[in-house]
């Protein structure tokens, strides 16, 4: 017969503190360089102030955010810091209840304690780069439709054409590798073959480098890519992905500093929020070599 | 005032089944690719029997990791998986103590339950290979001395060495990009340049890539470079790295169905393993081109 060992004096000091130093993250996907970096962000803050972090996965599912956001509230945890989630902002907070909460990577309007950059704005510099790159004919391979994040990116990529005057073309991806590669193989096979690629995030620019690679159309020559976050890996593809750095180890403690100052300072009442400005990076990606013709 | 919101019906029946279907997964570091491809492995396993899972990073640190062990077992886990440690086994069976526990990437000698590869076999296969592709002077950057699998990949590498009649040389790296791209620095401005370098993992490997591409030295016509790991960045940097393909995704949904086991099965006993071959992957950062010559 196996015994378990479970250790009620923690628990049962946790019970009469109400405190236990231990607090709850969710990401979308560990897989992501992305969400992992920010992941070791907020660990290294915490852990800097006496806090552990337990991590859950959510793989982008909402049905599966509820279920861990219900799972830590029964572990008592001291707070939540919920990464990138699809779900409703009140889908969110009526799950999380009182529990100490910060949001990260979402709109700050719709939370009050949140960090966050601003998604449109960072599409809109991808675009006017491109556009500055000499490109005319760019599509955009979105996040998921239902993404608060992939949303602002393709109104941001929208808005930027529209004022210079062209028309746009949008494919839906899930923000993962494969759906680059396989969205950018149609795309960079049909009959209209763009000069300008921007996609959503990384992982999904890297699999456009990819298709590109393997169907011999040579990047930027034959059509410039523009990617979204600055994962470490965007500086080791070839050529080098161009792309919009959103600071996420910074965001990732950040948002520890939030939940740290909500646990422990009760005056604190309102809102506080972090805001991380998105920046252009400009690798190989992007920068035609200037031809003597 | 803030309330705090506490489960006590989920707890209590935690109490009474002492099973709460929530596993604890501890891994060293989530932002090296391997070990975050290997919690979806696990994760994807065990929601598909129903269990949620709570994540822990050890950061390579043993002290942390005892921390989270005892952290899990205070949160009503019903089994762990721990992945990649640094402690003694002794250590690591005293703290879990009677909760069932899987261990991964760890020899199987050591642990009843074990997921594992024979790393002292894939770290031959890599310095054959090198040697095999005509390298004569291979070094080998290493794993920090404490870890058991870097243990293990050092001794394939003197064994493949020694058998070929050749002297090797050894540098201690931390498994992370930064001290790769470090030490390859130092070993290719040395006045001894080799012209092989076995890296004990992708991420080291890649960072000595970065360094000979920063020193003008062409890869592989200079130095030839091999990695462990096969993370999905092998495949994308340039020139892609030939590396020792662990299956990581595998390996973790391995471990949780390990676990599963102990947790539903009261008539097993003794010890169960399973083991994975490592397998070589070459790609382009270790075959020279043959010139005409």
């Amino acid at each position: 017969m196996k015994e378990l060992h479970y250790q009620p004096n923690r628990i049962a000091r946790g019970l009469v503190s109400r405190r236990t130093s231990t607090i709850g993250l969710l990401i979308p996907d560990v897989a992501n360089p992305f969400f992992s970096e920010m992941a070791r962000g907020v660990e290294d803050a915490a852990i800097a102030k006496g806090y552990s972090v337990l991590l859950c996965n959510s793989d982008w599912n909402p049905e599966r955010e509820q279920m861990y956001i219900e799972l830590l509230k029964g572990r008592w945890v001291d707070g939540i810091v919920v990464v990138g989630s699809r779900s409703q902002a009140s889908a969110i907070e009526a799950s999380v209840g009182d529990t100490p909460l910060v949001i990260v990577d979402r709109r700050s309007s719709e939370f009050k304690w949140s960090v966050w950059t601003d998604n449109c704005q960072g599409a809109v510099l991808a675009v006017e780069h491109l556009l500055a790159m000499g490109c005319t004919n760019i599509v955009h391979i979105a996040g998921p439709n239902d993404s608060p994040s992939a949303q602002e990116r393709r109104k941001g990529y929208e808005q930027a054409m529209s004022r210079a005057g062209l028309a746009g073309k949008v494919y839906e991806g899930d923000f993962r590798f494969a759906s680059g590669f396989h969205i950018a193989t149609m795309i960079l096979e049909g009959s209209e073959r763009p000069d300008g690629i921007f996609a959503a995030n990384d992982l999904m620019a890297i699999g456009a480098l990819q298709a590109a690679a393997k169907l011999g159309i040579e990047v930027p020559r034959d059509v410039a890519v523009v990617g979204y976050d600055n994962i470490p890996t965007a500086g080791y593809v070839s050529p080098s992905l161009t792309t919009i750095e959103q600071p996420s180890y910074e965001m990732g403690a950040s948002a520890f500093e939030l939940l740290f100052e909500q646990l422990t300072d009760d005056s604190v009442q309102g809102v506080r929020k972090a805001k991380f400005e998105p920046r252009l990076v400009v690798r190989h990606s992007s920068v035609k070599k200037r031809s003597s013709e």
